[in-house]
């Protein structure tokens, strides 16, 4: 009579197993045949795990079926406010308060009253060489939904 | 002795007038010769614009002087608490928090310790056709900065 | 040059034109041939009218140009956190504190890994009759979005 | 000298052992005889269950006495704020924050100055079938309770 | 085209007439027929007063046609949190705070799982004199609402 | 050396013990020969209990040493804010939101400026049967304590 | 038909009146006969006056009888949270910080159960010179209130 | 490789081995020949001991060595907000809340623009008797800092 | 019977005239003979002005009395948490939140247990060539005061 | 399958053991041959050390291999808010409220549209003797960054 195992200690036994063995999370996303950022934030609690892709990467990294059953769990999403203060992760909220009233404006001219979905949506993380210093490029890509009764 | 006007009571002009005329953002981008997230954000007052820039803005606009000036001025950046829950602006948010960490652990993993820029940046937003729905696609593009001392 | 007037004050002079007039929001529903909520919340500031819309209600009340012109203005959406202590409006949001939980098991369960949209989304009100009191019956109903990539 | 296990510990008890065993809130229900989301709110700790439901249950579920004594236990309602940010969740409280306003307005119109009780109260979860995507429609249905001095 | 006065300014209005009239609550109670709790709270703008109460409250006080007018309006219940920090308030919410737990317990013990109604419910306040000092005696009087489904 | 049980923990203990025993708060209050409201709060660690108290409490409910040692701490008072929310608690805080400005106005002009007294205060709740349904009389009755400089 | 002047605007006057006049706090305290503390924090608006005290310091000012009425209010006490992180009110708040626990302790060793009366409480403020520089000396002086029941 | 113990954890251990050996803050103020607000603040956290104080604290109260470690740490000094609601600590709180604008003129008024310093202070407590009940009396006395530049 | 200007409204003419003149903070800082920073946080608000600095700046400015007579009132110190947002006065913040635990063990190391002051404090910004990009280098410099009791 | 220790415990670790080796930080940044702010907050878990200085760092203090991996980790930055009231820390965040936006407007004059970096940024903190008392002098030295799109 024991719980299934937090998504929270899965994600700190995959991080663990992953850094001990030198993997990376691009291994571990062609591992899964998962796309990267996905595979990331899957890993790191925000996503459900299949069943066979919790089993497959927690036969990988050497990790014993407790965790296999976690990865599967439907999880709580979200970041708690201490971590969102992180620097690197500060930025991306920074941006969003200096551009969301554009991005909102530009939305609606664009595509009329409604939103990008978060959810019909996927990220990609790619490295852009650029001679004054090389570039972090997000592409953040939703599905538009008009407000629609 | 009257004070300069300030950017949230230009911006509100800028839009009336902008709304009135039927000119949409990207009239006004193509005017000014700027970029159409820039522009938006620029004269919904999140950048201060030249002198040139808030004066031929103004004057296609035909709001008078005041505003020209206040578009110049250095605003204090950011979005209220109660905008930022727009649904349309929470998407974003939501997405930091959900991926926020998953960027971190990838901007990491590919450049080292450090930070995708909100400074040095850029962000653009397309609309990609897609027979399920078209699609919002936008693009963070920051200079990577890396923890140094 | 004057700006728009914000939907605030609009909603404030609509309200008062319908309560001056003895017209309920199911009159203006049924004028403007819209859903009861829908109406309700958009002319209260929530959702943007069409210009034939704006006018319409605009004339039926009595009131100028100036209002009808706010309400086809893209609203930011959301209710201040004042406001949402109202009693009347609080309940609905402890039953999310509640029930959240529950009907989130309950929507992984029946449709898989995703949320019930608030966009693709109807609300209806209804009085039901009973006999030890009638009942308010809230039906919230929308678009099952499952998280895709 | 040991004291009655939370509500909290119990509820992730009979969450893993359902998982574990593959039964589903549904199964749950109908073991108990009682209202779907009911029993979900109930097992993941919002009601108190009968002694003989909360033995019933963990007799299904194969779980010992310390489960059943902790889920017959008065709980302290609510869900905290960090499980309120899940996406599946906030977009309940963001349709109150978007449509409550103007629920108060019809509540007060139809029924006068009063509340739809939250505690009088049932909801339900249903799946519509739609040709644009299946539907999560979700019936509040609360007593209307007056203001009464 | 003019906005109904709020509540709130009809409130000052009609506390600032009151002032300079020497009426006390008790008086403008007696005026119009109702308790005093509750016409102190109605006046100070958290009930709506029915036509005929908000016109003779207003001509008793020499007010005008728009204050009758505001005083029926159905008002946003609830008061700023800085106002709460008034000590004579304060000292209610600390009772709340060192006695709510207490009281939860013994409302469970006596009529089972439920809530005083804070809707159905009635608040009276009387002096009781004691050598010691004269005592304020704060009566809640609410119907009991069980959990029901 | 082990530091002395917190209040919470000697608080759980008592309760499950309680419940386990089948006793009511006001079998503990006969027993300990005090109030009702004051003996629930007390053991569930919001007052301190004399020693003789704490141990005669412990002993009826086959507690040890170590509880009895607890109840008889000072605490520190105050309930988290996670429980205040709990809607039995809840509707007390709102009815201090929606009366305590009215309160306040009714005690000043009985008693002039200060406040009702929070420390010498009692509180007693009762039943009072109602055709309607019964309900739930909550007195709170402090010393009025004026601004006296 | 005017609302009797805010005591916010009330203390803005006195405050502008008296720098603007050449007076201390201390001669308005000797010129009303009142403590140096008790009247600087009730013309900044703590405190109500008596209506001659309110006459006497508005024709000391020259301010008209506006200002009189509006001193004569009862107030909502307390400081908006901008105000008290002012530095030089943020050192008390720091002290409180540091000190409560320690302060909370020994009141009860010393008195028993109970607290310094915030109500039946005077505040003195001094300078004692110092060869290291003079020191603010204030001094808190409260009734103790034990809990009685 | 054990940490030190927490400040927390030792501030635990003092307090209950002081209670049990019935010994006052004034008993081991005496012991340690220190100020006893300082003594009580220190032992529960908020200032660090000397090596020596702390072993001889340590002693007397036959507490071990890893007790006398902590109590020589640098602590992190404040108050959780939850502790600070506590209705003793409170009411230094309200009076800051209620004295502390009218502190911070007369400190500017009689020493010119600065600060009493909360570093450079100390707090001393005294029962002064009075015939309509004992007081509290707490003595604040800091250094005065002038904003100096 | 007007009210002093605000400091806050002084500061917007200020800088309007300071811009509209083409003046620069150090303009002002040179023509008052005060420092760089001071001079600007002074202007802005943050620091009373003697009668002659206000007088003279005012008069460099155009600005009339009023302004004057507002510079040298006492001002309430410190930013709005929504200006403390913007990313230029973000970084200085974040800053804190990462180095501030190891300048305060290292305030401790080299100078025992206290504070750097605030108050007897200079702040100074300057510009350093750099061949990756000119630097600024602001340097905080306190009077070091040990907890001394 | 233990997850690697969080930065956190590895931190207290080697505070624990510096402490009781009495060494310095100076000892361990001259140990590492890395700057004095940067040792402390690394070792603070506010920057991740190179698997050879984590190794090195921990031999020295007779730490084991699990505080090394840890202190090689990648760690989310940042400083609870409650250490951030800690008085030495809280007097930094009080010269960023009363300093920050003179900074931004220095920043802004001498340099343009930007900010200084907190990422490409060293802190240095010195003791500069002075006769009325030593001082603590931080140096901020970040590299500027414009806004460039």
């Amino acid at each position: 009579m024991t719980p299934i195992m937090s998504r929270h200690e899965a994600a700190a036994l995959v991080d663990s197993a992953r850094i001990r063995q030198g993997r990376t999370w691009a291994n571990l996303a062609e591992h899964l045949g998962t796309p990267l950022v996905w595979t990331a934030a899957a890993l790191l609690g925000q996503h459900p795990l299949s069943t066979e892709q919790a089993r497959s990467v927690s036969d990988l990294l050497g990790l014993d079926d407790a965790v296999a059953e976690s990865l599967a769990l439907q999880p709580s999403r979200g970041t708690p406010a201490e971590v969102m203060a992180d620097p690197t992760i500060y930025r991306l909220t920074e941006a969003v308060s200096v551009y969301g009233p554009a991005l909102k404006a530009l939305i609606h001219e664009e595509f009329g009253d409604g939103i990008m979905s978060a959810i019909n949506f996927t990220v990609d993380i790619n490295r852009r060489a650029d001679p004054d210093g090389d570039r972090v490029v997000i592409t953040l890509d939703g599905k538009f939904l008009d407000y629609r009764w």
